[in-house]
């Protein structure tokens, strides 16, 4: 099965998310699509005058900003998302991590830093598998918004590379699965400068070798990072390219336009 | 299998809400919960500076106020009560009408007035039976927004009791449904001065009896069509009564407090 991220990059341009909807429409055979928030949420959240509290770069969600995301990204965005695939003929399913219990996180926990309802999810046996395979059995499409919940009755703000992640290495105990990042450039590039120089593939020989030479630069090995850890628990490949190489994943004859990442 | 509807006397009463939650946690076997928008959507939608259109007495869903009621009933609303049912042990799975296409409808056409993105179901054969059942049969309990969409990427909004009526007559093709609208008085009275008047039972013939007489009023004449058009479609039994008389629906030993109404 596929499972794909989009974030904001796709999410905030109405022609490319529409073009991406449509390509994933058309992904024979089980999938699940993972959103992030984009910049809706911060619009909405300055006209209801809330002001986003950044600390070292990161955002904290207070109990306002844990009200505007639920139901920025778990309602308008996901519903939005949800009806133009039931238009293209594909039968979504929104959810968010209290769906189904689909995804049990805990309130990342004060030490320096209190990040507010910000959910960590301690690993794939938070994942209610069985709920999701018997929607997949159904042949219906999860399409997951960045949101987790605690257990105790409090939704919880979750990244959305994380909530991939750990939703493909959950569902690799049934299924060979793929997980894609859509991202902004159309690879993992050896030079950040030449928008075309994109790795076709990365192992982790590679990988290491790629550190140490300095090519992958300080941005990408967080993802990588990522990419490596899902792929040791189970997960059968990694793609990192543009949201248009979509469809190239599934044809047999041509190969993925960006970044493959596997273990050996 | 239940069917419940919950309405704004009960969603805005956040201690009320908590202690319905708790009884509807508790019910045995399948079981689904329609719930409607309360008056956050209009606090909410006044901070965001778009005012309520009223054409007659009914509110118009204009664009605005569709993606308001879009977030704030298929976001913040549904996912708060998704999460505190699943802290209480009900595996409940949020959705609207867009969602598994459980609910196709049509945006009600301009006559004399436009109500905008209203949407209006054309009977039972618009409920996606099969993945609800699929949904049902996972253990899960579908916990409803009062949105839908029109199968062309645009969501709509629609009445709360009109998505329980047909949810409940499309499920009674495979379930034995009772059908349970919560309501602010204990019931239909036969002395709208005394909220102790509770009807215990009402049939087709009562009925007739009641209207002639004068004894039902015009505003619970609607509601009762309502409720003897779903048992004409199947539906077992219908019941009027308080949130609070829930669990009282189940007990072999206890009557319902409210209103139950059956054709013969």
């Amino acid at each position: 099965m596929l499972i794909v991220k989009i974030g904001g990059n796709i999410l905030d341009n109405p022609s490319r998310l529409h073009s991406f909807l449509v390509d994933f429409s058309k992904l024979q055979g089980p999938k699940l699509l993972v959103h992030g928030g984009g910049k809706i949420a911060s619009a909405i959240g300055q006209r209801l005058g809330i002001t986003p509290v950044m600390v070292e770069g990161r955002r904290v969600t207070d109990a306002e900003t844990l009200e505007l995301v639920t139901m920025v990204y778990g309602g308008l965005v996901n519903k939005q998302v949800v009806a133009q695939l039931q238009s293209l003929g594909c039968n979504a399913i929104g959810m968010t991590g209290a769906d189904a219990n689909a995804i049990l996180a805990t309130k990342r926990p004060v030490h320096e830093i209190d990040y507010g309802f910000a959910g960590d999810i301690a690993g794939n046996k938070n994942i209610n598998t069985n709920a999701l395979d018997a929607i997949l059995l159904a042949g219906l499409t999860p399409v997951f918004a960045p949101l987790t919940h605690d257990g105790k009755g409090t939704m919880l703000n979750t990244n959305a590379d994380t909530i991939a992640s750990v939703l493909a290495t959950a569902l690799a105990t049934k299924y060979k699965v793929t997980l894609m990042y859509c991202f902004e450039k159309k690879g993992v590039l050896s030079d950040t400068t030449d928008d075309e120089s994109v790795i076709a593939h990365i192992n982790s020989e590679k990988y290491k070798a790629l550190k140490e030479s300095g090519i992958v630069t300080a941005g990408m090995i967080p993802k990588l990072d990522n990419a490596f850890s899902a792929l040791k628990q189970g997960v059968s490949e990694v793609l990192i390219g543009e949201a248009e190489a979509l469809l190239s994943v599934e044809e047999t004859d041509t190969i993925f336009a960006g970044t493959t990442i596997t273990l050996n």
